[in-house]
């Protein structure tokens, strides 16, 4: 199959242009939206070739499958600018792939690659001047695809669109974020779609993270729905614990998406001699670990969120703080992938994709 | 605070009516849709009041949540016309009860009980002659509130649509079901969102059910995320067996739609003389009692399907077929639900609701 560049894709600019209404310095996270978007349809048993257009309303029929069946999955990547104007993504590929093991799972026909590589390519060069410069921020990607095709029965839609949409933004949460572990509501099942991103993971978190809300918590972090007795991940974070100068975290499985952040944090913290262990934790652990002096850090860690150190938890109505670390593991992985995405370091790893 | 009622609802005709190119002898289910929709907003705190508008697009920016993140809930509910014209819902108060039950699960604003309930009618004196009449056929209802706010960021909207939209519908299946035990896939987990009917319950149920199709299976039967050893339900249908003369069904919990179906059917059977127990069924059990004859009848329940005799069932690579019964429980009381539903009968539990 002949494969698509970027030059192959059809452009359609506004005719006027957001972009002198936005405020760089403050900007909130994915709540303004840059002048284009890449639309990409699939009809007719095919995906048809993307297009850049401008940003604007999508129109549906009421029995769209996307309003009644929660068939949709989505992406979130970044991309940077460094000092030189030169434009940078992260292991874009990992998005790629990840975005077709989630439409795999959801009965979403994959997309071909270089359909989303290619088209993210035109979309950023017709939108270059919205990727913010200013440290921390940085432009927002978010790659989606929800099923279009109609009618009242339960099974998967013949039409879908795909769409990348971008928001320069500013960081996910302002301060330290303090956590409840869950014990009676979950985030996904064994067998089910929380490896996945899908849109339905996320609906099913908002009640129970409001009630945390309501008592002071920033955001849940979820137990296996089972025994309630691991932790898993947060919203839209993996987590890790640091016991003594040990880094930890889960195992990814069916029911923890496999983040690109955690899994370069623990490529990251062995190249700087930090020691790993990727096993599952015990909220008992946790809880005496913090008792005992040796819970030194606990941090979440997403392409939104980059990594969020966690101050303290709740559990079972008890709070247990986390100290303030002089020497922050938190603090040094920060500063060497933001470095790494940001052009400000070499990149052993091959992460960086310069455009 | 002041109830509204169907007089006060705004009704906008369409110019054109479709129901002359409608083949009310061929129905399919929820392929068509009646010319009007009831439409509802929620913003700015609260939900507007409800208008009768024509069927047509709905338009939307591409960064609303429901495209993103699953936020959106359903119902299913049917209207019958009898040979007098005259025509009736079946306990539709349990399904304003239940979508609101589904709306505080997903963080969506609960509707007023007389937004649905007087909306509904205003719709269907609207679209009363898309009401069939022929034995079989319905009036299905689809009740179903999205987010429609904007933003990429992972929490509850502050904007939602809530519409009604009907569609002239025959039979759920075509014939007998042949279903698959499922130990590999989960539909839904403790703690989770299975006992709503939140879209992305359904979504994430269309691969594993395609595999099943590949195998030559209509429906799976799920079975609990943690041992898979006990049945639950089928995709869009509770479960009942029968063996020897006791009707089973599991008891609802959080994984389980607490069906309007299922419970008549409880009630009916009592009324009927049929012994029922409401009690866990094992896997392990319907193979023992299918081998030793004792599994008389297996069969769904829901409005879509109504009941609908499942004719066999998959297991680890063996099949077990359920041999047809002169005086089948199903058929029992198919004709008695469905008696009450179109006014051919006595009502003796109230559930009819005359328009
Ligand atoms: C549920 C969940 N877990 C973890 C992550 C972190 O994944 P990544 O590092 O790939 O952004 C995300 C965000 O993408 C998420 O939604
Ligand atoms: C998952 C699920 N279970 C069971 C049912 C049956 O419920 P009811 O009888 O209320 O239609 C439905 C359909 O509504 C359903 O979607």
């Amino acid at each position: 199959m002949a494969t698509l560049t970027k030059n192959d894709i059809k452009i359609t600019r506004t005719e006027t242009s957001k972009i002198s209404s936005i405020d760089f310095n403050n900007l909130a996270f994915g709540q303004v939206f840059s002048d284009h978007m890449l639309t990409c349809d699939y009809k007719d048993g095919k995906w048809h070739k993307p297009e850049v257009v401008p940003y604007g309303p999508i129109t549906l029929d009421p029995s769209s499958k996307i309003f009644h069946y929660g068939q949709s999955i989505f992406e979130g990547m970044k991309a940077y600018k460094d000092n030189n104007g030169d434009r940078f993504l992260f292991r874009p590929m990992d998005n790629v792939k990840r975005l077709n093991l989630s439409a795999k799972r959801l009965a979403i026909p994959e997309l071909p690659e270089d359909y989303f590589m290619e088209g993210l390519k035109a979309l950023l060069d017709v939108d270059q001047d919205w990727i913010p410069t200013n440290e921390g921020s940085s432009l927002y990607i978010r790659p989606y695809v929800f099923a279009t095709g109609n009618g009242f029965h339960a099974s998967p839609a013949d039409a879908y669109k795909f769409i990348i949409a971008t928001a320069p933004s500013g960081a996910y949460f302002s301060g330290k974020v303090n956590v409840l572990i869950e014990e009676q509501y979950s985030r996904s099942a064994n067998g089910g779609v929380g490896f996945a991103k899908a849109g339905g993971n996320y609906a099913g978190q908002f009640y129970p993270t409001q009630l945390a809300k309501d008592k002071g918590y920033q955001q849940v972090i979820w137990t296996d729905d089972t025994t309630h007795e691991y932790i898993e991940e947060a919203g839209a974070m993996n987590v890790f614990v640091r016991i003594n100068d040990t880094l930890l975290t889960s195992p990814v499985s069916d029911r923890i998406l496999d983040g690109i952040t955690r899994k370069s944090i623990l490529q990251l913290a062995e190249a700087e001699g930090i020691k790993t262990e990727v096993r599952k934790v015990k909220v008992s652990e946790l809880v005496e670990a913090s008792k005992n002096g040796s819970l030194k850090e606990m941090f979440g860690a997403g392409t939104a969120a980059v990594i969020s150190p966690i101050s303290g938890f709740g559990f079972r109505g008890d709070d247990f703080e986390i100290p303030e670390q002089d020497q922050s593991f938190a603090s040094q992985l920060k500063n060497r992938i933001v470095a790494i995405q940001t052009n400000k370091a070499e990149d052993p790893f091959g992460w960086r994709v310069k455009l």
